[in-house]
């Protein structure tokens, strides 16, 4: 049983960084024993090379030369985690320039430059690895690479931002605002200081664009996906749902239909109370996914966190050292020029649930107005609520919740229900999801 | 983009056979896309070859004689799916000393002569691959020895058996008593004919021994497990314990403590209502894994059936193919001789809280005895409940919930209450298990 020595390089000694060093000095000899792999950190490339980390580097490895990193001959994988898209571009195509493999966590860089970081790496015969950049240490990027590659997949729901699952946990708990709960979050660390992409949705996509493209096995760009952040939502909005036995979640939902059509959307969901997706709280990320073969799988853990991107990171190590991720990189669908393009679907073909808040006008005959409207585009209401109690304006919010319909119908729906004589202001509209069950 | 063809033989063609089968007719091109590899069921044996399966086969591959496929130079892997472990174990020492890789469910096998199996395969430079073996189609195997390499896990909790699991479900939710539970899930086809290996832990626990070894790196053998089945479960302490916010469920415990000592164990525990293992209904199965690095991850999905387990078995196919289970088999804890024996702790060593259920007579001071009696063997009490209203023989339940201590105080205990004059009978006892929680 030979133990082979694979030199690691590392730019960008931050958090995720120091969690990677201190993986390989805890449990690098188990990591040895268990695939036969020595990871040895060569070499550390940060501009800062003075500020003490959590981790202490054998002398010689922190270097603030990135170049003496890209030739060193020895080194065969480096590890990106500069962050961004503009440094971290130039960067990751002077590795591969350089020969050797990288490791990234950065899921902005490969929805927004995959396409030709892909093409640099298979024009040097080099990979990619990704694992950390969706879902911090699920290892889900190789569940669907290899553990459920026997399966045609269906769907994929997740829930993908820590910090939109916070906010969102922390107002239907606490019932505060969403300022409020943003304000706090950022205090504890939970948000960052512009918490733009995470909270408008963008991250959740970004990370949807690379599973998607793993389970429906097409290569799929930004505007594919529909994208709705959590930065809109209002509390009476969690709390009359609740009532109703829902629980509000920023959701990427991937769907593939009977005539191979893909759907790849980003929204704020109401999902039903005590359903697998809709017990996910706090910072934690889920992925469900649907395969002809195996049913309904479901993965759960930290998203994000020093350690546990770090242990993503490893296992993408391991497994390019190991040969599987070069062997597979070029098959891969957002690598190969082969897949034939996805058909995707357009937001407005499909099919949803929704739930509807409109601020009505106290009056005879206004319930009627809204269930023709609704009617006259096809659209069957499955529920409503009207609490006594007056709201601004002589108005009191009622709540609709539908049947199945196109989206067209229903964004068609409230542009006529938007009538100032029989409500006040937008009506609000959020999707239901009823994921599948997975029955006998 | 080379694509290698891979001839496959399979033993014995019935359900999850029929399943790997129309897996790859199915899916075949699919998994060629995304592997390289393109599968072909070169020879199925089974000694039936008449009945017809839910999928054809090409004609010539259906053979009542192994002889045929063991001479077939041209396929590299075999299937075995026959079940039982004699003639499974003969066979799968023949498919070896014909130079063929082992793909197998069969956690039995694994479990009873698993040693002997993985010497054979190390002899040949052959590998035996089971993801299938555990937890139908979640990728568990694949990911303790990849995925999350990179951690040193602490704990391993599982819901591992889908017929114990359905049973504790129904009991729970119709309040139905054991035996008429386990009669109607006979007559739905969720539990076996003969149920024993099922509801007294055994399975579970073969799955234990197979995934302990690989979290905790290190041999384990049967005895190495203490068992307990669900055989003697009765409704009323699920119902009792429900009031207290408690759900029962069969489950693998798999700790690691801070010296390294090993516990593994199978027994009814009592879950925190909420928590994401109590959640899991049916037949599902789910695993929980602590690492150092990862912190919690969990995965959940069908435990066993045609087409789970028949998507796991063809994951390993595609495994083998791509020569990763080749590499990593000899270094298995399982497999390799090198590791040093676990230090497996006594089940009496252990810390836990309990539920007791006491028959108690309705007289004045026996409840003081009680509490005498476990606060001579340091037994602190954290809940009791006395409902209103006789038992036979003029007594009444008392349920009394534990702060955690060690078994064997506990068993002493019991041991000193077991007294005519205070009870009724012999006290209920069932763990209680606090998972541990993840929080930042």
């Amino acid at each position: 049983m030979d133990t082979k020595t694979v030199r690691i390089g590392l730019v960008g000694f931050g958090t995720v960084g120091s969690g990677v060093a201190r993986i390989l000095q805890e449990n690098g000899r188990d990591i040895a024993d268990q695939t036969g792999i020595r990871l040895e950190l060569a070499c550390v490339v940060d501009k800062d090379i003075t500020t003490p980390r959590v981790v202490s580097l054998a002398p010689g490895v922190l270097t603030d030369d990135l170049q003496r990193l890209l030739d060193d001959k020895s080194i065969d994988i480096v590890i990106e985690l500069v962050g961004g898209t503009t440094f971290a571009r130039d960067l990751v195509l002077k590795i591969l320039g350089a020969g050797k493999h990288v490791v990234t966590a950065n899921k902005a860089l490969l929805a927004e430059h995959g396409g030709e970081m892909y093409r640099a790496a298979l024009a040097v015969g080099r990979c990619i690895a990704f694992e950390a950049s969706c879902c911090g240490g699920i290892p889900i990027v190789s569940a669907l690479r290899t553990g459920l590659a026997a399966n045609d997949i269906s769907g994929l729901y997740g829930i993908f931002n820590g910090t939109c699952n916070y906010i969102l946990s922390e107002m239907t708990g606490s019932g505060a605002a969403f300022d409020d709960v943003l304000k706090a979050a950022q205090q504890k660390g939970f948000a960052e200081a512009d918490p733009t992409l995470d909270i408008d949705g963008t991250d959740t996509a970004h990370k949807l664009a690379i599973l998607a493209a793993l389970a429906f096995g097409c290569r799929v760009e930004m505007e594919d996906i529909s994208i709705e952040g959590i930065q809109n939502v209002q509390i009476e909005d969690i709390r009359y749902a609740r009532e109703m036995g829902y629980v509000l979640k920023l959701l990427a939902v991937g769907e593939k239909d009977a005539d191979g059509r893909v759907s790849l959307r980003v929204h704020p969901s109401f999902l039903s109370q005590g359903t697998p997706l809709a017990d996910v709280g706090g910072p934690f990320n889920a992925v469900s996914v649907f395969g002809n073969a195996v049913g309904n799988v479901m993965f759960y853990g930290r998203g994000a966190g020093m350690m546990a991107t770090a242990s993503a990171v490893v296992a993408d190590i391991i497994d390019i050292a190991l040969g599987t991720s070069e062997r597979l990189f070029e098959r891969m669908p957002m690598v190969t020029e082969r897949r034939k393009p996805a058909n995707f679907k357009k937001i407005g073909d499909i099919q949803s649930r929704f739930y509807i808040r409109i601020m009505a006008k106290d009056q005879p005959g206004v319930f009627a107005r809204y269930g023709r409207i609704l009617g006259k585009h096809s659209i069957s209401i499955s529920g409503a609520m009207q609490h006594e109690g007056a709201g601004p304006e002589n108005t009191v919010p009622v709540i609709i919740t539908t049947h199945p319909t196109r989206q067209k119908n229903m964004t068609a729906a409230l542009k006529e229900l938007q009538s100032p004589d029989i409500l006040l202001g937008t009506p609000v509209c959020i999707h239901i999801l009823d994921i599948p069950e997975d029955k006998e």
